[in-house]
C-alpha cells in the first residue's frame, strides 16, 4: 500500500471538520467518501476536502473505495459503524463515547476482540505532544514512583442545549476524556468516587446535568488520581495536569501562544489570555490521531487507544455518575 | 492594660517553642510562666525567654500573674487546659486539634458558648498574608462567584513514628489544617467524602494510617472543595491554594526565598528548591496568631479562630476518616 | 494574477533553502527558477521543490518566466541582482545585509529609489509574531513613551570559519538584525556607539572580528536601545526584547516548545531547554516574510522593509563598527 | 569587647534613620551619639533609638563613648569625617559616595592607606543575599566563565529637586551603585563608555543632569557589563541582574512579596506590583551591612567594601560621566 489510503468519514459536523482537515493535511492519506445523512454537511465538506457524497453508510463500504473509515457521526451511531467496518474489514477510528450504553459496548466485546481489523478510539489528549512528553519523563523515573495525579479540565463555555440533551452528561461526554487520560498513566484504575455540583447554569441544572464536578480514582497501586472539571472558564481552555512521584512532580502547564508579557503600576509579568478553544490547543493533536491511526491502517505498531480503552473509560463514567448521585465509592473492574 | 501581657505557656515541645519565639518577639506580650510535665523542657524554655517554671497547670492559674495562656501541650490536655483557663476567666489560644473525640468536644460546647473568655484555636494559616490576600481578593470579587477551591497540601517528610502513634491520624493531624483553610474561604460545608491510601510509608500503614489523602467537600453554595495531601515532598513544603470563580482563578504558589534562576544547556528557568518546613514557611503566621490573639486579651475585634472552628475542623476530619474507611460521602451540619 | 507568482531564487545555500521551503508552503506561489553558480546545489533544490535550473542568473531574467525573485546568494552578489531584477521590472525580495559596502549601496540609491519596483529587505525577525505583538501593544499605548529598549540577541554557537571570512564581521552579519529590530521600534537612529569583545573563540580573533558585542543606539526623541549580543550560548538561541516605557514594560521571552516543567529536590520550577536555532525559532516568520513580499508583487500594501531600511541597517552597522574600533560615539543620519 | 559597640551615628536624613534602625535591630551594638548639624534631626532620631545629641561631631570623636562611627551625612562632609575617625582610631562606615571630587579622595589616598582603622563604604546591594547567591554560583563554576553581566536598576521615581541639585549626577548618584555592583562580580574594569538621556523629566533636564542612562564597561578579560538606568519605573523598583557565561546564565529577579497570581477573561498569570522603594527591596542588606561592619569592628574578617572600593566606583562614575559628555570611550586605571 504505498498509495494514498483512502478514507471514508461519517459524519460532518465540528470534530468530523477537524477529521477531514487532518486527512487534507497529511500527506498519506484522501478524502474518499464523505457520508451524513444530513447530506448538505456532506456535500460542503467533500467540497472542501474531496470525497463522493452519500447519506447511506452501506453505500461507502460498499464501494470498495475505502481502506479505513472515520466515525464523526453522533454517539447513538457509534457502534454500529464500527461493527460494519469490522464486517467489512476496514480499520475504523470512532470518535468518544463509543456508546453511551455499557450493555451494549459488552454485547460487542467479544465480537470486537475477535477481529483483526483495527479500532482506534477518538482519545485525542493521548497525542498531545506535552502530555506524551510528561509520560516519557514519568517513565524514565525523573518523579519516581508515581503516587497522585491531578487533571484539571475547564472547558471555556459550556455548550449548546441541543448538545447537552444528547451529550450523555458531563461524565460521559466532558470527563471522559480525562478518566482515559488518566488511564493513559495509570491504566489499572479500580476505584472511582465523584461528586458533581450545578453551581452557575442553570440551563445544565434543567437538563438534570452537573456543571462541575471532581473525580476521584484510585489505581491497582494506590495511586490517587484527581479530577477537576467545569463547564466554563472566564481565562480560556483550562488543561493541566501534576503527576506527583516519590521524588519530584512534572507538570503541563496551560498554552500560550504569545511571548509578550506585561509589567505596570497595577500588575506585573502579566501574560495575554489562553487559546480559547479545543480545536486550537489540540490542532496538532488531532493531526497526531489520525497519522497514528494510518499507520495501523498500514500494519504497522501503533499507539493508538482502541475499543478496550474507549470501554474502559465508559466504565469510568459511568461510575463517576453513579458515585456522584449515590455518594458512594465505586468499585470496579475493567479486565 | 497598657502593660504587657503576662503568658503562661504550656508544653515546650516544638510548636511551644514556636510559640515562645512569638510571645519574645512581640513588644506587647512577655512569658510569664511556662509549664510542662516535662520540666526540664519548661526551664530550657524559660532560660531562653524567661518566664517562670511548673509542671503543675493549677500552680499558673493560681498565680494570678498570667493574662492569657498558650495550650501547646499533648492534644489530649487540650480540652481540660481550655475548660481551666475559662474558669480561670484567662484568655485561650489552643492549639489544634481541639481534641481527638468529637464527644468531649460537644459536651464542652455549651459552656464554651456561655463564656465570654476569648478562646482562639491554633489554626496558623488563617495568618499567612498570601491566604489572607487571596481571601480580600475573592471577596473584593477579583474572580467572580467562588465555585471551586484546591487545596495542596504536603508536607516534606513523614512525622517520627512516636508522633504518629498519637496523632490522630492523617485526617485529624495534618488534613485539619486545610479542613479549616477550606472554612476560610466557605465556611459553611455540608459534605465530606475522602479517600486515603497507603502509597509509600511501611511504617503509616502499620499504624493503620494513610500516608496520601484526597478529600472532597460541599459547600453550601454547591461549591467543590479538594484538598490533596501527601505525608512527603521531595521538593519540599508544598502550599498551595487555588481559587476557581466564575470570573477567574487566583492562585497562591509556593515560596521561594531567593531569586535566582539558572539556565543551562539542560533545563532553564530552575529556581532553587523551596523552604523546607512548616516553620520557616509560617513563621511570620505563627507570629501574627499569636498577635491576633492578644487583640481579643486586650478586648478588641480579633478575627482568631474559636472554639466552634475548632469543633467544625474536627468534625470534618472524623467525616473524612469515615468517608475513607466506609467509601460513603459523609453529610456534616456544622452549625 | 491570479495565478500563482512564478519565484525565481538565487542562492540554495542555508537560508535559500529556507525560502524555497515557504515558497513550497505557500499556495499562491511556485519555484519557477533555481540559479546557483554550484549547479548541484540547484539541481537538489529544484528536486525537492520544482523549478528550472540553471547557473546563470540572466537566462532567469531573460525566460520570462518569473514575476519575483529571491536573492539568497552570497552578499557580493546582491547588490547586481538587485539591479538585474530593477532593470528586468521584476520585484525582488533580497537577504541581509544588502551589501557590505556602504558607498555600493549609496551610489545604487538613486536608481533604487527612482523604480517602482518592489525591492523588499529579509530581515525576518520583523515578522515574528511576538515582535510585532511588543510593537502593537507599544503603538496602543501599553506603556506610555517608549524610553528604553533592550536586545538580547545570542546564537546558540560560533558559525564555522569559512562563513565568518565573508561575514563582514559580528555587526554588519550578525547585530544587523538586531539593528533593522531597533529601527522597527524607533526608526530614527542618530548615533551609535558599541564596544566588541573577543571572550571566549581563538577563531574569531583571528579573524579579527568580535564574538560579543554591546550596542547602544540613541533615537531621535532620545531614547537609548542597547543591543546585547554573544555568537554562542549554552541554554540555546537567546532572543528577547524589553521595551521601557513612562508607564510600563513589555517583555518577549524565549520560546520554549515544552509546556512541562519539572520539580525536583534540586531545582524546582524547571524547564526544558531552548529552541536551539534560528530556523525553528523563526520558521513562521520566515514565511510570512515571504508572503508579505507576495503582497507587494501583487500590488497590494505591503509592510515588507524595502531598500533604504537595509541601506539603514547597513550604516548603523558599520557605526557600530567604527565606533567598536575607535571607542567613539558615531553619529549617524539615516535621512 | 564582649560589651555591646557604641555607635556614633552621623547624619540623621533617610539613610541615617535607615542604619539607626539596624544598629537598634543588632544585639550587639547600641546608638551611643547622634550628630547632626540640624539638631531637630538628631534629637528626633536619639529619641527613637538612644543616644546622645550633638551638632558637633568633635564632641562625640573627644566624648570616649564610641567604638565605631557610621557617616550618613551629606556626601560633602564624608571625607572630613571620615578623616576624624581615622585619627580618633574609630572604624567608619561611610555612605556612598565617599566624596564627589575624585582628587581629594585621591589626596587622602595614602592617609586611608597608611591606617589600620577599618573604613568600610555603605554599598549595601552587596549585601543583599540574592545578589551574593548570585556570585557565590557564578564562582561555583554554574555558568562557567562569566562573558558578560546585565544590571538593571530603576529607581520608582525621581528625587527631590533639592536632593538633585547637590547629587553630583545621576552617574555618582543612582550608578555608582550599580558600577560597584559591577565590581562585585568583576572587580578590575579597563574601560567605561556611557550614554545619558533626558527623556521624560523637565527639572532634570534643567538641572543639567540626564534622567536615562546606560553604561558600557569592559573587564580586564574582555567581560562586557552594561547597566540600564532610569530615574523612574512605572512598575515599581526594578533591580536586576543577568550574569551571561560560557556555560549558562544565572538571573536574579525582581522581588515580589506576594505569592498570588491572577488569571482573568484578559490577561493570565499576573502578580501584583513590586515593592516601591529601596529600602523595602533591601532592608535585609542594610541590616546585614552593618553587621559586616561591626565585624571588622570587633577584628574579624569582614567582606566590607572599602576605601579602595569607594575610589573605584568614584573613578567609574566620573569616567561614565565624562564619556557622556564627550562621545569617547574613557580607559580607567582602578590599581
Amino acid at each position: 500500500m504505498t498509495q494514498q489510503i483512502r478514507i471514508g468519514l461519517f459524519g460532518t459536523g465540528r470534530i468530523g471538520q477537524v477529521h477531514a482537515i487532518s486527512v487534507a493535511t497529511l500527506d498519506e492519506a484522501t478524502l474518499s467518501w464523505v457520508c451524513d445523512p444530513f447530506i448538505e454537511g456532506a456535500k460542503q465538506t467533500a467540497a472542501e476536502f474531496g470525497g463522493r457524497v452519500t447519506d447511506d453508510p452501506d453505500e461507502v463500504f460498499e464501494s470498495g473505495e475505502i481502506d479505513a473509515v472515520i466515525v464523526a457521526s453522533p454517539t447513538a451511531t457509534h457502534l454500529d459503524l464500527v461493527e460494519k467496518a469490522i464486517d467489512a474489514n476496514v480499520p475504523v477510528l470512532c470518535e468518544k463515547p463509543i456508546d453511551l450504553e455499557i450493555s451494549r459496548v459488552n454485547a460487542f466485546r467479544d465480537k470486537a476482540a475477535a477481529s483483526d481489523v483495527p479500532v482506534a478510539l477518538g482519545f485525542n489528549k493521548r497525542f498531545d505532544r506535552h502530555f506524551v512528553e510528561l509520560k516519557r519523563r514519568v517513565a524514565a523515573d525523573e518523579i519516581g514512583v508515581l503516587e497522585q495525579l491531578l487533571i484539571t479540565s475547564r472547558d471555556p463555555g459550556e455548550p449548546p442545549a441541543a448538545y447537552l440533551q444528547q451529550s450523555g452528561g458531563i461524565f460521559r461526554d466532558m470527563t471522559i476524556h480525562d478518566l482515559d487520560m488518566a488511564r493513559y498513566f495509570i491504566p489499572d484504575i479500580v476505584e472511582v468516587s465523584a461528586r458533581g455540583a450545578g453551581v452557575f447554569s442553570e440551563g445544565i441544572r434543567e437538563a438534570g446535568d452537573f456543571d462541575s464536578a471532581v473525580v476521584t480514582l484510585r489505581g491497582s497501586k494506590n495511586e490517587l488520581i484527581t479530577i477537576l472539571n467545569s463547564r466554563h472558564s472566564a481565562y480560556g481552555y483550562d488543561q493541566r495536569i501534576e503527576a506527583f512521584g516519590s521524588a519530584g512532580l512534572l507538570q503541563v502547564g496551560n498554552k500560550n501562544d504569545s511571548l509578550v508579557r506585561h509589567w505596570g503600576s497595577r500588575s506585573v509579568e502579566s501574560a495575554g489570555p489562553y487559546q480559547n478553544f479545543f480545536l486550537e490547543r489540540y490542532a496538532e493533536a488531532y493531526r497526531l490521531e489520525v497519522a497514528e491511526f494510518l499507520r495501523a491502517v498500514r500494519g504497522l505498531p501503533s499507539r493508538s487507544p482502541g475499543f478496550e480503552d474507549g470501554r474502559a473509560a465508559l466504565i469510568l463514567a459511568d461510575a463517576a455518575e453513579q458515585s456522584a448521585r449515590t455518594g458512594a465509592v465505586v468499585a470496579v473492574d475493567l479486565t
